[in-house]
């Protein structure tokens, strides 16, 4: 498996991108509405918020996916369509229809996503508008896919992209991914949201079941502030085109699984990165536990652990805090046992602090913390950011 | 029941207590050593935390409670005497035994706490020195109670007590308490540390079981970061000097049990007062739940969400992150049942947002967040403060 320099949704084949300035987001004219399109009928599959206040264009999604007839994915930014009653469901399945209406096939092949201010109807005039312009500019240069890749971000500080290649018996395939999200969910600006496109022949149940596992051990294990959106979404298109057939079970399906693990990791770690107020990506990796789920937990209270990460954010290699939050947690431990690396200085071993000193551990951009709670065989590692006086400043003096 | 004004550990009959600067909190002589002293044998019960790394005091105490023969109860501040090891528990067992030795009873009816930093070992020469003063410092005088009140505080701004008077058929009873906290866990001055004094007369067994549903309510209802730390206690001393006995059942158990509430609830709302950084204590109610626990889990969603402390310190009525938090806890909510009030303010309510303005409701330095869930009669207070810059500053900026 090969990583694509500078790719993008539209590295694989089969599909074309459009984006258009519809004046949702601002008034400025930055792009915010954002088509993809398969050429011929796609398996198309999804992955949603578990937020009991579901948008609407996510319980539209979740009503038509998955299936393998799916030809468009649309997307605007500036509005999320949540919290938006009846009226919003008929505007997801609108703007679905007007999208069906234009490439010629049934609403029902059309996915929809939206992100921004939660609360407000759409202005369907606007994005009615958008989606025609998006659509008359479709397009297979690259140009279309970076234009997509801006028309989707809400807080975001850069673009995010990724694209690799891979080969199924002989034959090369090639997956590509853009993603938004900033703040896991940024404060009304919501939700994280990503589009991967790929051109393997894969019927849309398997699809569905490979992206769920590689969504799990990906976008499920980072956190930026433990806030999950009424609007998170990751959806799949693979439209065949390049002849690549991904098996029901066998090396060409672990080709398609790593591939599609290695964009979707890549495209999570670009959020924190970005995360609001972020400067360091924070690698936490609990290993020796009994279970998986034990893995996790542990790994999981670490990251989200405001006391961690404002350590962290403080250059401080404050192994008291890691324990804390591991103690804290549920999961049964024993102390003695517990070893912890920060950038693979141990620091706490034999129930005693070793007095090494970590602090270059965490000067720099990325940081690692290595938690082995010697007690059984599985792991987990979750990702996560620094926590900053920026974050506070973007989240409080933001207004509804 | 009555509040008794400016009332301490000392309202109630039959305690002294002492205090001292044993220089391990700062060199510049502030109280670090605190000392209760029950005239008589007295009932004791404590309520511990459940993080796995507890602190060695913390091991001591479940050793030896409940009884109903504490004499004592003995506490440092500056150092927590956690993630100390073996040597740690020898530490905390000297410093009951020499409390024994100076009032004249066995190290096992004796009560040790600590707070401060993490994983380092108690410089026992100074502590012991400062028992030894504390001891001989034991008064009625309300300076005896202000100056054990400063001795326990680390990052707290203000010494934090309460203290009421109640009857049991005829007789007259007092409850007092001090407490600490500011961070829910501060930095790595960790710890909510609490101290209930009562001169009710009680067997052991039913002190703590009173104390632990009184806890639940009040002490296990705040949360300032969500972090929970190695080493938080609250401590109850039960002398009967007033000659009230508490019944198994019926109007003097009840009795007492409303004067115990009313105290922890005051210093628990103390805490979350002057938590790091605060600048507002917010209420978060919800009613109108299936059960207590899905109740409770929707009231500590909203209330450890970051994104909506940071909406309250802004000053922004962000009904959306409030709905959000209770959409991703987990319970199962029917959005069109759903009604939000901020401060009387209804916001959202079937399924949509009313577009009412609660900007003054937010304004004040007491925020009142009221969800109602429409499905069941169950409900469930957490109280909070909000999430500040001041709280990064203190947080980032203190090193190990």
């Amino acid at each position: 498996m090969e990583v694509i320099k500078g790719g993008s949704i539209l590295s694989p084949q089969g599909f074309r991108a459009g984006f258009s300035r519809c004046g949702i987001k601002t008034a400025q004219g930055k792009p915010d509405v954002a088509l993809i399109l398969s050429d011929t009928p796609a398996a198309g599959a999804g992955v949603f918020t578990t937020n009991r206040f579901a948008a609407a264009p996510v319980q539209w999604d979740r009503s038509v996916l998955p299936s393998d007839e799916m030809r468009a994915v649309v997307v605007n930014s500036g509005n999320a369509n949540a919290c938006t009653g009846e009226k919003g469901m008929r505007n997801a399945r609108e703007t679905a229809g007007l999208v069906a209406e234009l490439v010629g096939c049934r609403a029902e092949q059309v996915a929809v996503s939206s992100t921004g201010i939660i609360g407000h109807q759409l202005p369907m005039d606007r994005l009615l508008a958008g989606v025609r312009a998006a659509h008359a500019a479709l397009s297979r240069d690259e140009a279309a896919a970076r234009g997509a890749e801006q028309a989707i971000m809400t807080t975001d500080t850069c673009p995010k992209a990724c694209a690799v290649e891979g080969e199924i018996e002989g034959r090369a395939f090639r997956i590509g991914g853009m993603t938004k999200g900033a703040g896991m969910i940024a404060p009304n600006m919501a939700t994280m949201l990503a589009f991967i496109t790929a051109d393997v022949h894969i019927p849309a149940g398997r699809l569905s079941e490979i992206l769920a596992s590689a969504a799990e051990l990906t976008f499920n294990r980072i956190t930026v502030d433990g806030d999950s959106s009424t609007n998170d979404t990751v959806l799949a298109l693979a439209s065949g085109a390049s002849g690549a057939v991904v098996p029901e079970v066998g090396p060409g399906r672990e080709a398609f699984e790593q591939a599609l693990s290695h964009v979707m990791r890549d495209l999570s770690l670009q959020i924190v990165r970005d995360g609001e107020g972020a400067t360091k990506l924070v690698e936490v990796k609990v290993e020796g536990a009994r279970t998986a789920e034990a893995a996790e937990t542990v790994a999981r209270a670490v990251a989200e652990s405001q006391l961690v990460k404002c350590a962290i954010h403080g250059g401080d290699p404050n192994w008291g805090r890691i324990l804390c939050a591991a103690g804290y947690c549920g999961v049964e431990l024993e102390p003695l046992k517990v070893e912890l690396k920060i950038g693979g200085v141990t620091v706490f071993k034999d129930g005693l602090p070793t007095g090494a000193d970590a602090a270059a551990a965490v000067a720099g951009p990325e940081v690692k913390v290595h938690l082995n709670l010697g007690v059984g065989r599985a792991a987990a590692t979750v990702w996560t950011c620094d926590l900053s006086k920026q974050y506070i400043e973007i989240n409080a003096e933001y207004h509804t």
